[in-house]
C-alpha cells in the first residue's frame, strides 16, 4: 500500500486556486463515446469539480456564462484551441485527451489565461507521440533493483514482485503526465526478464488494471516484450520471425493484449542489444524482426517502437577499429525504407549513451524513409543519479534545436530543420517518430529522489510538445505551478541552482566530450580507466601524451562521416571541432590548445576546480531560501546537495589527478592535485 | 539432495587397495568412551570393514596376528606412534582421532609403511590446532553467493536458507579432511549475516546436525559469530563486552552451545572490520571484546580465533600518510598480553588481504605473549579463483618458513625460528595458536571447482600438521593417491603444470608485490586503477615517472618499522629489498634497475609475456597426458585452463598496456602492446 501523502509535485491544490475560484463548464456527451474517452470526460468532470468546491468556483452549465468553457467539438486538428473573448475563454478540441490537456493549459498559465486580452490560440504538440518508458522490473533485479537505472526508490507499477494491488498513485501519475501532455507509458524494463515477459501473457489482467489506472488521464499503455517470446513464452522451436507459427503467435499474443486493453499503444523492443533478444539469432535483420511485430499489432493500429541502440557489448579494448559510436548508423541506416509504418525505430540522442556531452546521433538525419523517435534520458543515469541537481532541459534543448543539415534543408515555414523536426515529421523524410524517454519516477515521496529532479520530468513533456519553448522559461513555470506564490529570492536561487546546472555537471565530470570515466555497473561517481579495459567500447585512451578518440575518417574509425555536410567537415577537424566535443572526436596530446585559449589539461583542471565552486554555491544559494518551501522538501535537497558537493570534489581529486599523474604538467594556478 | 557422484578426490577405493589386501585389526574398547571417541572408533571398524571388503583383505582380532594393528594406549603424547617390526605394523595414538589420522598415514604411504625394514616413529602436527574457516552463508547473499568467495559451487551445508537435509556429503568431507590431518572446521561466513546469526540460537539443531556429519571423523564444529549478537538476537539495549547482561548473554548462548554439542569447538569472530560490529563501538578494545568471548567459553574448553584483519576500509585514497599494511601491527601489538588463553589472534599471513605476493606479516612476531594463528587463505580469492591452476604449496611454504627474526632467535634444536614454529608454540612466546584458513570447497562435482584444486587443500592439511615438508613432494603424494598407478608421464605432466603455477600467476598479474591491480568486487581479472581512487587502501600511486608505495621510515608510512631486525632493513633499503616485493615497499622510477639487472618496467614487460608462454605450455601439457585421467577431469581441467589462458592474455595485455601508456618506455624486444 502507499502512503498517500507523497508530494503534489507540479499540482498541488493552491496551482488550482484561480481556476478553482471561476465558474467552470464542460460541454460533452460522453454517451456512446468509447470507454476510453468516456474515461477522460470523467475524469475532466471531476477535475472541474475538484477545483471549484476546494477554491470557491463551480461547476455550470455551458450556456450558463462560465469563465471557463471546455467543449469536445468534431474536427480533424490535434492539440486544441483556445479562444478568449470577453473575458471568457473557451478552450476546444476534438478528443477528450486534447481536451483535458487544454485544461491543464489553463491551469499553468492561470491568470495569464484566463484575465487577459481577446485571443484565438490554437496548440498542438509537435508530434502527436510523446512517451515516457519505464525500465521498472517485477521482480527485483538482484543487481539491478526494483527499477533498472532508477534513482527514486521503488516502482510505481509494482512491489515484490507482482503489480501493486493499489494502482491509485499510477492514477496520480498520470495525472502529472496529463498536465504536461505526456499521454503514452511503456509500463515495463527494455531488458526483459523471465518474470516480465508474462506481462504479455499470463498477467495480462494485471496489464489491465494498470492500463485503467492511466486511462482516466488520457494515458495510454505499452509493453516491453522480449523478442524471443515465441519460444520462452509460447513453446515454439524458434523465434524466427520469418516462421509463419512465430508470426501466429505474436498475432494471436497481440489480439489477446487489444481485446484485454483495447486502447492498449503498442510494444518496445530492445532487440540484439546488450544480450537481449533478437532477429540476429535467426539470419534476419531488424527490419525482418520490426515488421514481423508490426503486422501483428497493425491490424489494432499498435506502434512497435523499435530501439537503435545496437551495438557490440563484447568489443575488444585492443581493438581500435571498432568504435562503438558508429554501431546504431551501421546497423540501422542501410535498413531505411524497409520499416513498417507502424513501426518506429527509437534513438537515443546521442551515439553512446546518454553522457553528459555527446554530439547528435547522426542515425536521426540518415533515415528520411522511415520513422524515427527521439529518445532522452529523464532518469539521470549518466548525470548525477538524482543526487545531483541536474536540470536537463538545456541539454535536451540543445539537441532539439540542432540542425543535422546546413541551412538549405528547411522546413515548412522555410527555417532550417532540426532534431525536433526531424521527429516531429518536418524534416526531409516528413516522417514523425515522435520522443520517448526514460522516466524518472518511483515511489519515492517526491516521485523523483531529488524534488528538484521533478523539473526534469516537467520539462521533458514541455519541451517535448513545444521544442521551440526556452528551457529556462519552462523552468520557470515548474516553479510557479510547485511553488506558488514563491517569492522572487526563492525564484531566484533555484534558477540559480538549476540554469546551468547541467554545465556545472559536465565541469566537473568527463571533460570535452570524452565522457564514461563513470564506476562500472552502478555509473555514480568517477572512474576514469573504469572502462578503459573492459568489452564495453567505451575508452578514452588516454596515455602519457594526450587522450581522446580519433573518429575522423582521415585516420580514425571514420564515424565523422556518418554525418551530413557540414558536420562530417565540422567534426573532421580539431580546427573547427567544438572544444567541447574535442575528445569525442579527435586524440589530442595534452597540450592541444582549445579555442577558449587554453591547454587541454589545463582546461580539465580549471573546469574541475570550478565545478566544484560552483556546487558550493547552490548549497549557500538553497541555504538561503530553504525556510521558504516546506520542511521536508528544504531537508531533502539540503541532504541531497551536500552529497553532490561531496562527489563533485571526488569528481574533481580524480579527474585531475589522474591528468596529473598522466601528462606530469602542473595546475599553472597550483592548486592542490594528489 | 546431492549427488552421490561427486569425485573421490585423495580418497580413491584404488588408494585403499594395498591397505584394504592385508589383515587388519583394531584395538579399542569404545564402552565407557566420551560418545565423540565413540563416533570415530566406530569409523575406524567401518574404514577398515570397507577397505578389507573392497580388496580382499580381513579384519582381525589383535591377537590374530594382523598385518597393520591400530591400538588406542593411554599417552599423553599427541599424534601416534608406529612401529613396524617382523614385518608388522602397530600404530598407537592416545585418542580415537590421532589413531584415525594414524591409519591414513599408513593408507597414504602405502607399500611404504607396510612393507619397509623394521622402524620405531613418532609422528605429530605441528601444532594442535589445524583448522578450516568456511565463508558460507546459510541464505544466499545477493552479491557474495552461497559461498562467500567460494569458486566451487553452493555450500556444503548450507542450501537455499537452510542447513541441508542430506549432509551425508559433509561425513565425506570430514573423511578428506582426517586423511590430510585437519580436525576443526568453522561452519560458516566470517561476515555473520542476519540470517546466518541464528545458527547460534534458533538453529542450534541444525548446527547439532552438521557437528554429528563432522564427528565421525574427528572433525570438531566451530561457529562464527556476530559481536553484535546480545542486541540483535538478544534484544540487550548493547553489546558492550564489559556489560555484566552482555556477558551474561554470551555465556548462557555458550552454555547451550556446548548442551546441544558436547564437543564443540569455540567461536571464530571478525570484529570491527569491513563493517562488522566490534568491541570499538563501546569505546572498548579488542582484548576487551575477545576476553569476554573467552569467560563465556571458558568452561567449556572452547576458543576464541579472534581476527587480526582489522583496517580502515573507507580511508581517503588522497591520504598517503595511512597505510592499510600497518593497521593489524597498530591495532594488536600493544595488546600483547592481555588476551586470555583461550583466546587465539588469527592473522593473515600477510599485511593486506591474501595477495599473491605479500612480505609476510609482521604481527605474527610481534605478540609473544599471545597465541597466534597464522591464516592462509586456500580458496584462490586472489589466485585465480580455482579457475586458475595455482598450487599454493610453495606460496604456503615460504611463508611457513620465513624467519621472523635473526638467525639468533632459536627454536629448541638451534634452529632459527620460522613462522611455522611461532604459531606452533616455538617461538619466543611458546604460545601456540596453530594454523586456519579459509576453505575452497563446495558442493561441486570436483569438491573445488578446478580438479587440481584439490591439491591446494590437501597440501593445506599436510603443511600444517608438518611444515617442513616439501610442497613438490606434497604434491607428489597427492598425485599418487588421487591418480592410482599414475604412469610416469601424466605425474611429470602435473608437476610441470604445477610445480612453478604461483610464480606463473605472479608472472602475469600484479608485479613486484604491488598487489591487487583486480577488478573490484569479484576480483577476478585485471583493472589496475581498479582500487586505486576507492577508499579500500590497496594503491600503487602509479604516474608517469614511477610506481609503488613508500611504506619506510625514512620517507614513507613507516611500515618497515614494524620488522624485527634484520627484515626492518632488509626492506628499508631498494639496495636490500628483494627484487617480488620492491613495489610493496619503495616508490620507484619505472627506469630503476632491479637485481635482476633489468629496469622496473621491462621486467613488467617480460614477466608478462613470459607468464603467458608459461600457461601456453600449461595447456599444451595438459593435452599430452590428459587421456591418462578419467574423461570428467580431462574435460574440467581442460575448460579451465583455456579459461587460465584466456585470462592470461588479459592481465599481460591490460597491465603491459598500462605501463606503457604511463611510462611510454617501449618494450626492448619490441612486442606487442596496446
Amino acid at each position: 500500500m502507499f502512503d498517500n501523502d507523497f508530494h503534489p509535485a507540479w499540482l498541488p491544490d493552491t496551482a488550482l486556486r484561480t481556476v478553482g475560484s471561476r465558474r467552470l463548464a464542460l460541454a460533452a456527451d460522453a454517451a456512446g463515446a468509447p470507454p476510453a474517452d468516456a474515461a477522460v470526460l470523467a475524469t475532466l468532470e471531476t477535475e472541474l469539480g475538484r477545483a471549484t468546491t476546494a477554491h470557491g468556483g463551480a461547476v455550470v452549465g455551458p450556456d450558463d456564462s462560465p469563465d471557463l468553457l471546455l467543449r469536445l467539438t468534431a474536427s480533424s486538428a490535434p492539440g486544441f484551441r483556445l479562444v478568449r473573448h470577453d473575458g471568457r475563454v473557451t478552450v476546444t478540441a476534438a478528443s477528450p485527451t486534447a481536451l483535458l490537456h487544454g485544461y491543464f493549459h489553463v491551469v499553468r498559465l492561470s491568470v495569464a489565461a484566463l484575465d487577459a486580452p481577446s485571443t484565438d490560440e490554437s496548440h498542438a504538440p509537435a508530434s502527436a507521440l510523446r512517451m515516457l518508458d519505464h525500465w521498472d522490473n517485477v521482480d527485483v533485479h538482484p543487481v539491478m533493483g526494483q527499477v533498472e537505472r532508477g534513482y527514486a526508490g521503488g516502482s510505481v507499477f509494482y512491489d515484490a514482485g507482482r503489480v501493486r494491488t493499489d494502482l491509485s498513485r499510477v492514477t496520480a501519475y498520470a495525472r502529472l503526465l496529463a498536465a504536461v501532455g505526456i499521454d503514452r507509458v511503456s509500463i515495463n524494463n527494455v531488458n526483459v526478464h523471465a518474470r516480465e515477459a508474462r506481462l504479455l501473457t499470463d498477467d495480462l489482467p494485471e496489464v489491465a488494471r494498470i492500463a485503467a489506472a492511466l486511462r482516466p488521464y488520457g494515458v495510454r499503455t505499452h509493453l516491453s516484450v522480449s523478442f524471443a517470446a515465441p519460444t520462452t513464452l509460447g513453446g515454439l522451436p524458434t523465434s524466427d520471425p520469418l516462421d509463419p507459427a512465430v508470426r501466429d503467435w505474436w498475432r494471436a499474443a497481440a489480439d489477446k493484449v487489444w481485446t484485454a486493453i483495447p486502447d492498449f499503444g503498442g510494444f518496445v523492443v530492445k532487440a540484439d542489444s546488450e544480450g537481449q533478444p533478437g532477429p540476429f539469432a535467426h539470419g534476419r535483420d531488424h527490419a525482418d524482426g520490426a515488421n514481423m511485430l508490426a503486422a501483428a499489432v497493425a491490424p489494432h493500429e499498435g506502434l512497435i517502437h523499435w530501439r537503435a541502440f545496437v551495438y557490440n557489448h563484447t568489443q575488444d579494448w585492443r581493438d581500435r577499429s571498432t568504435d562503438r559510436a558508429r554501431a546504431a548508423h551501421d546497423h540501422f541506416a542501410p535498413l531505411d525504407g524497409r520499416f513498417a509504418d507502424n513501426v518506429i525505430v527509437q534513438v537515443k540522442h546521442g551515439p553512446m549513451d546518454f553522457q553528459v556531452r555527446e554530439p547528435v546521433s547522426p542515425v536521426l538525419s540518415a533515415m528520411p524513409g522511415t520513422r524515427v523517435a527521439l529518445e532522452l534520458q529523464v532518469t539521470q543515469e549518466y548525470t548525477g543519479q538524482q543526487r545531483h541537481a541536474v536540470y536537463l532541459g538545456p541539454a535536451w534543448s540543445e539537441v532539439l534545436r540542432w540542425q543535422p543539415w546546413d541551412s538549405s534543408t528547411v522546413r515548412d515555414g522555410g527555417t532550417p530543420v532540426t532534431v525536433a523536426d526531424v521527429a516531429s515529421g518536418r524534416g526531409p523524410g516528413r516522417r514523425a517518430g515522435g520522443f520517448a524517454a526514460v522516466a524518472n519516477v518511483g515511489d519515492d515521496r517526491f516521485w523523483t529522489g531529488h524534488p528538484l529532479a521533478q523539473a526534469n520530468l516537467y520539462a521533458y513533456g514541455r519541451l517535448t510538445w513545444d521544442p521551440t519553448l526556452e528551457p529556462t522559461a519552462v523552468l520557470d513555470e515548474w516553479v510557479s505551478l510547485t511553488f506558488p506564490d514563491a517569492p522572487a529570492e526563492l525564484r531566484a536561487a533555484i534558477h540559480a541552482i538549476l540554469d546551468a546546472s547541467w554545465q556545472t555537471y559536465e565541469l566537473y565530470t568527463a571533460p570535452l566530450g570524452v565522457g564514461f570515466m563513470v564506476r562500472p555497473g552502478h555509473h555514480y561517481g568517477p572512474d576514469v580507466d573504469g572502462y578503459e579495459y573492459t568489452p564495453w567500447g567505451t575508452y578514452h585512451f588516454a596515455d602519457r601524451d594526450g587522450i581522446g578518440v580519433d573518429r575522423t575518417r582521415a585516420t580514425g574509425t571514420g564515424y565523422t562521416g556518418q554525418y551530413a555536410a557540414p558536420w562530417r567537415d565540422v567534426y573532421e577537424s580539431p580546427t573547427t571541432c567544438p572544444d567541447e566535443l574535442l575528445l569525442f572526436f579527435h586524440h589530442v596530446p595534452y597540450g592541444h590548445v582549445l579555442h577558449s585559449g587554453k591547454s587541454v589539461v589545463q582546461h580539465v583542471y580549471d573546469t574541475h576546480f570550478e565545478g566544484v565552486e560552483r556546487v558550493a554555491r547552490m548549497v549557500e544559494r538553497w541555504d538561503e531560501v530553504a525556510h521558504l518551501v516546506p520542511d521536508d522538501v528544504a531537508h531533502r535537497v539540503r541532504d541531497r546537495l551536500a552529497e553532490q558537493l561531496r562527489s563533485a570534489v571526488e569528481w574533481r581529486d580524480q579527474i585531475t589527478t589522474y591528468f596529473w599523474r598522466k601528462s606530469g604538467v602542473p595546475d599553472s594556478n597550483g592548486r592542490r592535485i594528489y
